[in-house]
């Protein structure tokens, strides 16, 4: 039998604000960390842990800037988070695809 | 804003077996016990887990039969459950858009 694909997802993406930050990623090139908590609607706290669990693994990486005169945040996906979210998106899909709607 | 599609995914599917579960069960009508534990490549009890939390949230039924002399237990998708996976998928297809794939 053929290999089910939810054998293909990543654990990485398993919680939906991990999914949701790479999705925010994949969509731009840069985004903040103030813009990913008004998209995802997490608390400082939290949104901070998933993003640190994503530095950790080198799906994304963070750059701090200033802008003017105040500091700014800022995020990007890098080729191995991309590459790792595409394939799990590409299982997301066969799912979707086998559960026949 | 508008809020953003990992808003509406389920809990109940946010775990990798239990969204193997339900895809397979919205697929087909009956599926039993051990054609999940092979599709999905779960322990017993590892499976038997998973199936209970969807029939404590009343997404799974399960039905108990012989096949023969066999005792034979399958699984069918509730119109409940139907309509939260759909939802669910939805909300996974809405991030595959958003993230520009």
């Amino acid at each position: 039998m053929k290999q089910h694909p939810i054998h293909q997802l990543n654990k990485a993406f398993d919680n939906r604000a991990r999914l949701g930050i790479v999705s925010a990623l994949r969509a731009r090139k840069d985004v903040t960390f103030n813009e990913l908590k008004g998209l995802l609607e997490l608390t400082d706290g939290n949104l901070a842990t998933h993003l640190q669990a994503l530095e950790k693994v080198d799906y994304i990486v963070v750059k701090k800037e200033f802008a003017g005169r105040k500091p700014k945040t800022s995020y990007t996906l890098t080729r191995k988070g991309k590459i790792a979210f595409d394939k799990h998106i590409e299982a997301l899909a066969s799912i979707i695809n086998t559960s026949g709607l």
